[in-house]
């Protein structure tokens, strides 16, 4: 039922944009048209059918999955040959720019593909980043299962514990609390390891008076959550306490401006605008937060907004997003706390129920 | 030093290639060539130059690991317009056809990008098909911790368990063994799921008789392990026995193949004929074998070879590979046995040291 709305939607889209045919190979936005949550698939989508293709390992699953499109099990020739036939008098075929590759141009297009190949950008993303209902139970659900676990992983910060063996703790107790396994290799930073970002998880030990970030989140149903909270390993040096107290307050602040129709660097901004006030605007090295759900990264993004062409995405009821500054200085380390958010009709719900005060543990 | 190595013979494929300018993407060939482990980054290599780009996030870590390049932080408009910005007076870009989307082919290349960027496909990819002695001594090792835990995992095998939790356990042992985390998601199939080969493991109970499929690997600095063995929840029926020791001997027959010079096809060709002869050759739906290195699935391939205007690959003195055959019955299950394999100069070495015969646990 659901799938055959949102194949409606696209097809509409086609319609105004005036495709006959539309080859998807992007795999949550095949899961999110078909059902479909193997590794190797491509849906081709006319006014009037669809062909669903994949290989001879997910023959059995596509049965079971796949909605709305009729199967195809492509031989050692593969899904582009096959898939070609099926659009071999198709003049213009819409592709996913930011996933087609030059290889996979050529295979489906074939020696024309330069002129045959009409590449779009963000068509089913669009429709992905407006939840239904079902689709927020689901991320509330993920995002309450993560937190779940977080007075288990608390226990684990003490001087002489290695960030891998909390990192392996957060894996295995998102398993065993349910979940598919992690959305991401969960992130366990500490000391000056906190100035990197995305730094992985080490062997390195966890000392008295060090802060810990750790960013980690659980795949459930195919949602994804995404929540980071930082952390003293016992008392923290002043300096510290402060950083923490002014990231916490830009997240407030970002938080605090999320409600349907506010162009998404407004809450970028009003992040921004507190650590500007601390003087810390300048370690803050990436954008206040992302879309999440089939994917860990998706629309709407919040960031700076550089182009003048266009304006910036405005936030909408149905987006679940993420809320997350961070200070990061180089050589002595960094905090990060991150929040997962539905926007809805009047506001804002938080989903990470985790409190956000510093714990000193 | 090996970096250095790596980027000598990427130049010198250049050269041959008339090419003055190169833009790499993937993010396995960016460590191949530069050190750089992190999520995000673009390396653009000339005669006498080269220009690593990543953004804010990496600014740390880009130090710390890049080597043999100049390092740029890319600002909000991205990698891909600052790397253009060096390639401007480029005539022809070498890219990576199999990797480079039409989004960032756009927005590297510019308007002119389909005259200016010359695909390929698979030059670092070739070079690292070939591995180091130092290489193959952390692929062995990845191998062994992956071996390591298997004891562990073998006490999980009994009625009542469900996958997700063998699952979980999988991951947990080999994060807490020393790994960098699972290479894939492990797979944990039972009963009739056994006959997906890319099972998901789910909350699906094991049950007496059945036969349960597994297969995981671990990463350790960089490198993928990757092996699977077929278990007996206590005594299986006969036909379970029989289809086991099919597989079996057309794994052993695979592998007896293995040395240098043998064109891939022909190690295939072994495992399918033994499959043939007991009738079971429809049921194997994928391929015998592939490289394994800096990523899980990589050069060399190990399948039927449908080209007539190439000859296959041929196995090389430092190949690391995969032997793989399985049998998928639908509705019944699956067995699947896998071997890591280092092609050396006289033969093969197993880097799996974990036994084979059925367990009926």
């Amino acid at each position: 039922m659901e799938f055959t709305k949102r194949l409606a939607a696209f097809r509409e889209r086609m319609r105004r944009e005036k495709l006959s045919a539309f080859a998807l190979l992007h795999l949550s936005n095949l899961r999110y048209l078909t059902g479909f949550t193997g590794s190797a698939g491509l849906l081709v989508v006319q006014p009037e059918e669809a062909h669903f293709y994949t290989d001879g390992r997910y023959r059995e699953q596509a049965r079971l999955e796949v909605q709305g499109a009729q199967i195809h099990i492509a031989g050692p020739a593969g899904l582009y040959a096959e898939a070609a036939h099926q659009l071999a008098r198709v003049r213009r075929i819409g592709v996913e720019a930011p996933t087609l590759t030059l290889a996979a141009a050529a295979a489906l297009g074939g020696k024309e593909w330069k002129n045959r190949l009409y590449p779009t950008t963000g068509w089913v993303e669009q429709l992905r980043a407006i939840k239904t209902p079902d689709e927020v139970a689901r991320l509330r659900q993920a995002a309450q299962l993560a937190a779940s676990i977080w007075p288990r992983i608390l226990r684990e910060i003490k001087p002489g514990n290695r960030e891998r063996a909390i990192a392996a703790r957060i894996e295995f107790e998102l398993r065993r609390s349910g979940g598919d396994g992690c959305s991401f290799e969960p992130i366990v930073a500490t000391g000056a390891h906190g100035a990197l970002p995305h730094a992985r998880a080490s062997a390195q030990e966890l000392k008295q008076g060090d802060l810990v970030v750790l960013d980690y989140g659980v795949w459930l149903e195919g949602y994804a959550s995404d929540m980071t909270r930082t952390a003293g390993v016992g008392r923290v040096p002043v300096q510290a306490r402060e950083i923490y107290g002014a990231v916490l307050e830009a997240q407030l602040a970002a938080l605090d401006t999320v409600r349907p129709g506010v162009p998404t660097p407004v809450v970028d901004g009003a992040a921004r605008r507190v650590l500007r006030k601390h003087k810390l605007l300048r370690y803050f090295v990436h954008s206040t937060g992302h879309g999440v759900g089939l994917e860990i990264h998706e629309n709407p993004r919040l960031g700076q907004w550089m182009r003048r062409d266009q304006p910036p995405p405005v936030l909408e009821a149905g987006n679940v997003i993420t809320i997350e500054p961070g200070v990061y200085l180089p050589g002595w380390g960094g905090v990060r706390i991150e929040d997962m958010v539905h926007v809805t009709a009047s506001g804002a719900e938080i989903l990470t129920p985790t409190p956000k005060e510093l714990l000193e543990l």
